[in-house]
């Protein structure tokens, strides 16, 4: 198969990992095109806007898209490309490497987020004379669609469990509809194990039984929260990637940001990013590439020898993208 | 000074924890006058309504109220508790205490939460032909007074730095303005620190770095989520009270629930209700007194022989008690 990926490095760091990442798909056989788009900080700087059109037709056009890091301007890159190409599902795995600053050994789970709606409908947001309103959209479409997505999910990945997260206590109306969507939807999958959690108690979980956790179901703006509280459960933004999934479209990106701070330096961990490209490939249905990716990075956080900064080591992004290659 | 004290035990261990609490005070020369009042499911069951118009008027009648936990009411008691009594700061201490579960010692940092907007004015949610919304209100009058109150908080109690934390890149009309109003108010306290970060970086660094936090500020929702988040950092619930505090009232309160498996028992903690009294009695100017039961409460920590069951120990709720006032 040939494929013909869409890669969006952006800003800062973004295009630090994403060079190393496009190395290692370098050297696996497969046959990729890859077709270069803009978007970002810079991207707004020289063109005046953050994410042309040309770009988003990138990514229409193609199998599937990287995406590495934007600066400021993110929200209006990729929620708009999120919403823009129906990506409904964010997946965000939480996963305990060895030698990392993870809190337990035992931690593995999936967030599924929710990724078109909540409160993240730009134009839904209004100032008025005292202050501002923004609507929380909760729609029995894109609710049922994602929780269908986690079960299904669960299903095909041999997990026991799905935990719906929502606030029905106090968004008795929105989140008590999510909550009952969720069992309903539930019913069609027997065999899955079924609870449901308020997102303050979750929050709380989180940290005192992560391990419990398999997969959870959740709206837009709870599984932001939850997926970076869940990065620091294990160590930190560097090795959490994501994908976001639709019916015409999907897009790879790890969940740091573009790290103005130590961006040029050469640094930047791109393991994120590299598990993005495992999460592309897994969906491409590569899935010895993807495999053969997933068991070097496993190698070189078990080896603990070429490690970045951030996971207290002193190698470059370089270094660790070259081992990386070695252990393919 | 003889203070009139409205004492709400509501549900579950809200009841024993209470009464635990209501002996340490009587273990203090203190001259208080107790009013009861009813809330709650059992009061939901007995009397048609989870908050009587009476026992409202308890509170309103009172100098500062004691909460214990209500069940599967809670929302509709303390969220219009709080709303009615314009309690406007939620304040929600996290703090390690030792020999507790707590991911490291230097963790002390209090959150202070807006407590009457945001996403919990209920009468804003309604149900759609597709789904449902809910209105995050955010007023220029409530988030400018919930932010001067952290700053005025952090100045009073030697604090160096105030921690604004916002969506303000996904939600830019409601929490850019709150952004704005935070370093506006903060101008009026040039020697305290600002800072500000997004809800979901503030959940990470919560984990990866919870030693750099002194005060922190947020909308409702945000406040809930986090400082249950914070319970986890320092071993869950049971050492965790809180203050609601309006300009004619004050209600002081655990952040954990009526705990329905193990109500009845007599092994619920009942530190968190008792450092919620010790909060109180700051409140009312009595700080011998708070310092008392503070110390006693820390050396019992601290010995980690009368312990209940959540921090590891084998003792009842009274046994703790005992303990605890023949430590005062
Ligand atoms: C950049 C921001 C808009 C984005 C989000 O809130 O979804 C990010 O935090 C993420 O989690 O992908
Ligand atoms: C019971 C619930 C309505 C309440 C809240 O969300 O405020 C609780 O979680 C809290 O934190 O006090």
């Amino acid at each position: 198969n040939k494929y013909n990926i869409a890669v969006i490095p952006g800003d800062g760091i973004g295009r630090e990992v994403m060079e190393a990442t496009i190395s290692v798909l370098d050297a696996l056989n497969l046959d990729f095109d890859y077709v270069y788009g803009e978007a970002g900080d810079e991207c707004l700087e020289k063109t005046g806007t953050a994410l042309p059109e040309e770009t988003i037709e990138i990514v229409r056009a193609a199998d599937a898209c990287l995406f590495g890091a934007a600066g400021e301007t993110a929200a209006d890159v990729i929620v708009k490309l999120r919403q823009e190409m129906k990506m409904f599902a964010n997946l965000r795995p939480v996963k305990a490497y060895p030698n990392t600053n993870s809190i337990r050994d035992d931690i593995d789970f999936m967030i599924v987020r929710e990724n078109t709606e909540g409160l993240y409908i730009a134009d839904q947001e209004k100032l008025t004379d005292e202050g501002a309103v923004a609507k929380r959209i909760i729609t029995r479409e894109a609710e049922s669609r994602i929780i269908d997505y986690a079960f299904k999910y669960a299903e095909e990945n041999g997990k026991s469990k799905v935990t719906g997260v929502h606030k029905a206590n106090v968004l008795k109306k929105s989140d008590g509809l999510f909550r009952e969507i969720f069992y309903e939807v539930g019913q069609n999958y027997p065999d899955i194990e079924k609870e449901d959690f308020y997102v303050d108690a979750t929050a709380m979980y989180l940290i005192t039984q992560p391990q419990n956790f398999e997969v959870i179901v959740t709206t837009n703006l709870f599984g932001d929260i939850l997926s970076d509280e869940g990065a620091g459960l294990v160590g930190g933004l560097g090795l959490i990637p994501s994908a976001n999934i639709g019916n015409d479209g999907a897009l790879f990106e790890p969940v740091h940001g573009s790290a103005p701070d130590i961006a040029g330096k050469g640094i930047a961990n791109p393991i994120a990013m590299m598990l993005s490209a495992v999460m592309m490939l897994r969906y491409l249905g590569e899935v010895d590439a993807a495999d053969k990716v997933d068991n070097a990075i496993l190698k070189l956080l078990t080896d603990a020898k070429v490690l970045t900064g951030d996971l207290g080591g002193k190698a470059t992004t370089k270094e660790v993208t070259e081992e990386i290659i070695s252990l393919l």
